[in-house]
């Protein structure tokens, strides 16, 4: 196994421990507050899929549940086929990690479908919004002090961070008050795979922080992402930048929803994806 | 254990076998062409996690992966709690069914994430749309073939089924080609429930029939649902009528997702959903 060179596909590596099961360990380069960045633990759940010898077909849907937050150190990724048709295979997914009494616990469970794609009519009924190019966006001028946020090339269109922590409400319509819209892609860049589409779907910050400009505790309990792209989408995005919408429906008793979806600069729809974040207060 | 009288219920029921296990059986009412409609699979699914001893708290996401059709008779379901936390639990789900060799196999995968909900602050970014209400609007004057269909009292507001399956493309906007809105409830009426609010979610029909004016043979392969009614909204709603919405975004390589809100009749939101749906051709 030679060491991959980007950052993105260090953290993903799975060592094969034979049958269903993958060795991997958290990346620092990926660290966020109390744990990994959501979106790489993701990508890492459905690598395992994806390097399985059992694999059939390519990913269609994802779903992973963030059970608890990761330790720094190994862990392992179980994918099991709990069946295999004729063109749809069923992957069941569990990430765990050794407590602090070397009893293993479970901090992902989470589901895959994987299909052989064939040509069909299609069509993209979510054209991209109206938005500037990346060339005439302006960066995020700071460096992070949350690592991973360091590997993404971010290009803030609307619904930036909050600049006042001041709880005001926003003035903005039900359906504008917690969109963001951006530009983003890995940092450096990374020609775009099914992997690295799943980590930009959590990308997002937490609806809450702006619908209600409170840094309230926040985090991912549960994302799904549906893969839309084909392969010549796939690769006409390459390494370019990604535009990335998101929203929230609805707050209700400590959890609130996220929609998004995602496209290339070709207007290419990539991926929709839901999560549901709880939320404090 | 007494025989529930509503056939939702009857169709739910599920037998403790001890541990995570617990047998359902198929039900004719809810059958629909080559097995038995998506939604009350999901509903057992749910209501076994339910009904198990060990829960914590309420629903607050459900998916399940559509792995193969189910065959009329008896069925087991496994709910694990892969992991309980202070305030969430997460669930494993998984369907199987004997095939026809009486070898256990795998019809359905899926998860859970339970929650102690709390009061928070709050808010509905979703209001429902400007619709007829139901005493205004028309129920469907006809009794379906397909038995499911018949188990709900359906209003149809905007894009019902072509009447002309003439493959004639939609002259309807990108957001509303594939755009339905319908009024619904369980036929007889019964006090809505999580159960039945996930059921509800499938209800549906594929949106490449209404997108395309061709009924190309289409089923679900996956369903997400996230609740969002609390307790108030859950009994006000009662057995009343429930607004759905639903639409596709994109059609790609033989999938197409499908996004969906319900609202009771005094707008709350209960209820977002998105699922991936196969379709040929």
């Amino acid at each position: 196994m030679t060491t991959p060179t980007h950052s993105f596909d260090q953290a993903i590596t799975l060592k094969a421990l034979g049958g269903d099961r993958f060795e991997g360990h958290t990346s620092a380069p990926y660290w966020n507050m109390i744990g990994p960045f959501g979106g790489i633990t993701a990508a890492t759940a459905l690598h395992a899929v994806l390097q399985h010898p059992a694999l059939l077909g390519q990913p269609v849907a994802l779903t992973v549940n963030y059970a608890a937050a990761l330790g720094q150190g190994p862990f392992v990724v179980t994918a099991r086929a709990a069946r295999t048709n004729r063109s749809t295979q069923h992957w069941s997914v569990e990430l765990t990690q050794d407590d602090s009494h070397g009893v293993p616990a479970v901090v992902l469970t989470g589901s895959v479908v994987t299909a052989l794609r064939r040509d069909t009519w299609g069509i993209n009924d979510t054209p991209m919004p109206d938005v500037a190019t990346p060339d005439a966006a302006l960066p995020a001028p700071w460096h992070s002090p949350i690592e991973w946020i360091n590997r993404y090339d971010v290009l803030q269109l609307d619904g930036p961070l909050p600049k006042q922590w001041d709880g005001a409400a926003s003035t903005a319509g039900a359906a504008t008050a917690s969109l963001s819209r951006l530009w983003m892609r890995d940092n450096p860049p990374r020609p775009l795979d099914h992997c690295s589409l799943a980590a930009l779907a959590d990308v997002f910050f937490p609806r809450i922080y702006l619908r209600r400009a409170l840094r309230v505790p926040a985090g991912t309990v549960s994302m799904t992402v549906y893969f839309h792209a084909d392969a010549a989408a796939m690769h006409a995005t390459g390494d370019g930048f990604v535009l990335g919408q998101a929203r929230a429906h609805g707050f209700s008793a400590g959890f609130h929803d996220q929609s998004a979806q995602l496209w290339n600069t070709e207007g290419s729809l990539l991926a929709t994806s839901v999560q549901v974040v709880y939320y404090k207060e």
